[in-house]
């Protein structure tokens, strides 16, 4: 039987990523990337994305006929069943109850499949990535908020309302802690999120602490904290950075816990923009967190903490599977 | 084909539960309740449940041949490919690694299966209590600590290390949180459990507010403040009483909505010895805190919170149909 391919697209509030994925071997044999430019709504999106997708198959050499589908990752609530997009928070009002599947069906054809952006990324790093081997796993993308998704035995877990895996808001401090964006108080997202980091370093600097990060800001000609500029002011040994850091490893800590006392996976993968620039070092103090907090000590170390695998690729190889799951 | 019976257990620290049950209507035939006397040991107490167990199928009038096997909840973890007990806390240091399951076996020529209480009492009400029809949902019990079960696609979700379902230990409140009996802080055990209700109680009459619960302690010739104290009390309008009761049903409200953030199930069910006592009214600010919580707000309601059914049969009736999905 010739190699089965699908195309993986990562739609998301900057990038658009789209790819040719191998789905025996999960292999990226051609992609393509390019600016999201939300300003042009929907259907301008979406026609972007249709040439991001041709420059991917023809970059990847794949004969049109061996593709069978795509699957995309959305960053917002997506009705899997009809290829709707609920909405788009990040992208626009014009994504509100969006066709896209239909949309991009009729300008491809080939089948179309979505899911959430995140649960896509769970998908990946379990077919492909540091979950591969583990039935049961838990994904936490660390990134300006905090999403993932939850594998039961070896599948997608979507819940009764597709709307399983929202790990950023599994709640760790309801009395005090701050305010998310969702609008609740203490959820994980708004105590771990690069965002969260970001906060805590602005508030120490308003506080009247001493921090290399202002300087760096005006340097890069930047407003926003990202997560290259927390790494680079971590490696400086930024007293400010390095405290905002530990707080929210403790917080990622403390949901992984909460999700491991929960779920009792074989692994919890941690992903994202965060963990992408601060590399395995990151994990440590998480890990003296959670594992002490597993409410089963005695075999806690079972139950590994890893980072994910496949990088920027985990949404693209994520939305390949779906498809070939959904699709096939 | 003649009906099957099964016989469940509830291996409890204060008194031993026996019960055969028709497998295919939940409906309890027979049923015998006494003591557990844990201070006669593993041994001992096992003797004490063969003695309960033979006064059921006496009860029940069912013929020995047509059960098929016994089902057991124990307060504690096991291992349920061997039957062997890891420990007891409530019940002693001989309950370590006891061989309860080879031992009944031996005792009454019946296959036996275990598992943990709460998960136990989480398939009771699942297969035939207040979360019957939903094949996704979450079992809560608050009693002196909280405990409960997950039930994913119609089955009872064990994890990796057979400890999922853990609810009373997803972190709530994790900085300044009060301390567990696990040893960390901020678990909801620690914020919504029969016990986190009396130390609300005691502290704020230690802080000098008035209260009837003392006097109702020594009329009740008691030194704890039970679930029917606790019910007592409130009921009679004592302030210091409704607040701490208010207190746990905000915190069980964020642990319900950090579970159906994490599972997005189709029901919450919940019960224990506090919702027992305290009845259907005690969900009202559970779910008003919870609901506002869940990250998918559009479809909210669709999450069902709803009190257990089956009262104290959840233990027996669960243990059986565990014994009827694990031994037939």
């Amino acid at each position: 039987m010739a190699n089965q391919y699908y195309i993986g697209v990562d739609l998301g509030g900057t990038s658009l990523l789209a790819a040719v994925v191998d789905a025996e071997s999960g292999r990226v044999i051609g992609e393509s990337k390019r600016k999201t430019r939300s300003e042009l709504g929907a259907d301008g999106v979406t026609t972007r994305l249709v040439e991001t997708i041709e420059r991917a198959i023809k970059e990847s050499r794949v004969k049109r006929d061996d593709i069978v589908g795509i699957g995309i990752g959305v960053p917002g609530p997506i009705d899997p069943t009809t290829g709707v997009v609920v909405r788009c928070e990040n992208l626009g009002p014009s994504w509100d109850q969006y066709e896209l599947g239909r949309t991009l069906d009729t300008m491809l054809h080939l089948p179309v499949t979505l899911d959430n952006d995140v649960n896509v990324g769970a998908l990946g790093e379990h077919a492909f990535g540091a979950g591969k081997g583990y039935s049961d796993m838990v994904a936490i993308f660390v990134g300006t908020g905090v999403g993932g998704g939850v594998i039961i035995d070896n599948h997608l877990y979507s819940g009764s309302r597709n709307s399983a895996g929202e790990v950023g808001h599994l709640i760790v401090q309801a009395e005090g802690g701050p305010r998310c964006n969702c609008g609740q108080n203490g959820c994980a997202e708004a105590l771990c999120s690069r965002l969260a980091i970001e906060r805590y370093i602005l508030e120490a600097i308003a506080a009247g602490e001493s921090s290399i990060v202002p300087d760096i800001l005006v340097q890069a000609g930047r407003e926003d904290v990202s997560a290259n500029i927390i790494g680079t002011a971590y490696e400086a040994g930024d007293q400010v950075t390095i405290a905002a850091v530990n707080k929210a490893q403790f917080y990622l800590g403390i949901l992984v816990a909460s999700c491991v006392n929960l779920l009792d996976p074989q692994a919890v993968v941690v992903g994202g923009g965060v963990l992408e620039r601060m590399g395995d070092a990151y994990l440590e103090p998480v890990r003296e967190a959670a594992y002490q907090r597993f409410i089963n000590h005695a075999a806690a170390e079972e139950v590994k903490i890893v980072r994910a695998g496949l990088g920027d690729h985990s949404g693209v190889v994520g939305a390949a599977i779906l498809a070939r799951d959904r699709l096939s």
